[in-house]
């Protein structure tokens, strides 16, 4: 396999020592850059997801266009339901929707068993394209989203405001519930280590919704299926990042998942994390998305408070707080990667 | 004035002795009751705000129906930016709507100064004729919205999922916004105060949107502005409650505002909250809202584990960690309350 030319992000993901903190951009493939909806004109979201050469054109896009130091293949994490049997669609301007939505346990008898290799074949074609065509520049990530996140969309048949549904389904037929919990756990571990099997030099895995579950629903719905997850993908030396929107309050458990990096979102304090948890993991974040909205000199501000936050310390990767707003100017996302590639430099001394 | 036959809910309050743990709920007056219902079939939503008579009915239907150790008036935040001029609409299904909403430092200067003995008139007046129908039965609160989460509605024009519009204003018109905050603040002092004067027994400020903001954000923009409405409240021995949705980051500095109770959401274990910031304050809720879609026998674990949680202490108002939702059955609802008067008196002993 060809060396890489910058190797910033894995050796940040391991908290080994860097000459200044990597930086890429949760959605950093995505409707802020032009050049991707040009793309996305010509072809919808899931033929894009589906079509290798899209996906490994737009997921080059922002290496050359913003910078950033990891390319994050481009895809979506509802190809797994689908995969799975479930119709997917995505509406415009509305987000996903997925028919006939899990309810019963017999729904959950109906679903097919993940086979990745024929049903998600398009995928891992398009991490090996995109490993070719990224020639060792940067490293590649792969992703999924986490059974509980999945599950969530799955019950609700899309996205939801109060959670109502997912809610009455844990609580009401939690036997069902752990089932599919357990399947869709052992979709995604296949699904990763495949991933990792056709190029990616790393998976992050996407809890999205992790932070609408109490503490207690937490530990018992997400935490101990990431956690059957990362213990079953077949890796090397590959990091694992989980990345749990909203989950302030089992930051400890989250790290001792076997993830080598944890991802914050914007209402955290890293450097207050990284107290509390020492250093047996990375953190990646956490910059408030909506801060690419303000001037440079506000951008600048901010990235530097970041920086300082977590301090002099190997192991933290720059990145947002959640994914990047589809109205953000390229320039400021730019702007904010070259102001964290100068600034950074200091703090790895 | 008359002498209040339960008071459980004041004692709690301020952190005093009571034999059980009293409970409310957040929306209790709302469309989970069919008698609420009933209400609102003949009259829109703003009508019933408006109209003293119908206020008072639905605030006194939970106290009859489901329990319930305090009143709160039938309200809305929005009433404030309505009295400040902005065109106010509940749109069916979709929520709230202000027209034109605020977006330069013009926009500011042109509200209105709030005149709350005459364009919120209706509102004391409601307070007035609930606390004489209550006819001492128990406390009565009002309340209010935090000045940030009141101007979040006014930039946003309504609800928002990404709320770029407020970010974009507080980063590139941090004066306007600050003008603004400091506008509101007095007007919500004023009427809180108000409230007070007309019969309300406590108030509740809902900082509903306080967790969208980074923690640095979060003290700059909303904070400094509670702290100055609860300096400015013209009280005796009426309890201020702070309902801050999604601030797991800033408790302590919550505590310090002045403030009798902070209110708390479900994802923070109160148990761990109390041992944090001790006995400076009284401590309200927190079981996940959605818990009233299980069984009685998990209504009934979920709440003792709240019970259990915060322990054997003073200072506990037991409520929900969001509003209530609208298909809760009522049977559900009343049968948390029966269970936490039953389940609580073991803790006061």
């Amino acid at each position: 396999m060809k060396k890489l030319k910058n190797d910033l992000f894995l050796r940040a993901c391991k908290s080994k020592q860097v000459e200044r903190t990597p930086i890429w951009i949760m959605r950093q493939a995505g409707r802020y850059l032009p050049e991707y909806r040009a793309v996305r004109k010509k072809s919808d979201f899931i033929t894009m997801c589906k079509t290798p050469e899209l996906a490994a054109e737009v997921t080059i896009q922002p290496i050359d266009l913003i910078g950033v130091d990891a390319a994050i293949i481009f895809s979506d994490i509802l190809v797994i339901p689908e995969a799975m049997g479930m119709k997917l669609e995505m509406i415009e301007s509305k987000g996903p929707k997925l028919y006939s939505p899990i309810r019963l346990a017999s729904d959950v008898d109906k679903l097919k068993t993940l086979d990745v290799s024929k049903n998600l074949k398009y995928v891992l074609d398009a991490v090996s394209l995109t490993k070719k065509e990224l020639d060792g520049r940067v490293p590649l990530i792969g992703f999924a989203g986490s059974p509980w996140t999945l599950m969530t969309y799955m019950v609700e048949g899309g996205g939801s405001k109060n959670f109502s549904e997912i809610k009455k389904f844990i609580y009401n037929q939690p036997q069902a519930a752990h089932k599919l919990l357990e399947r869709i756990s052992d979709g995604v571990a296949e699904y990763l280590s495949a991933k990792i099997e056709a190029g990616a030099n790393a998976v992050q895995i996407f809890d999205t919704w992790g932070g609408i579950l109490s503490p207690c629903d937490f530990e018992e719905f997400s935490l101990q299926y990431i956690q059957r997850i990362i213990s079953q993908i077949k890796r090397k030396d590959e990091p694992v990042i989980v990345f749990a929107k909203g989950v302030h309050y089992k930051l400890n458990k989250l790290a001792d998942t076997g993830a080598d990096v944890i991802g914050l979102d914007w209402t955290m304090d890293i450097g207050k994390v990284r107290s509390k948890i020492g250093k047996k993991v990375a953190l990646q974040g956490n910059l408030d998305p909506t801060v690419l909205y303000g001037s440079e000199e506000k951008i600048r501000r901010e990235a530097i408070k970041v920086l300082k936050s977590f301090g002099k310390h190997n192991g933290h990767i720059f990145n947002l707080g959640h994914g990047i707003l589809p109205d953000i100017s390229p320039a400021n996302a730019k702007f904010l990667v070259d102001v964290v590639k100068e600034e950074s430099e200091i703090f790895h001394r």
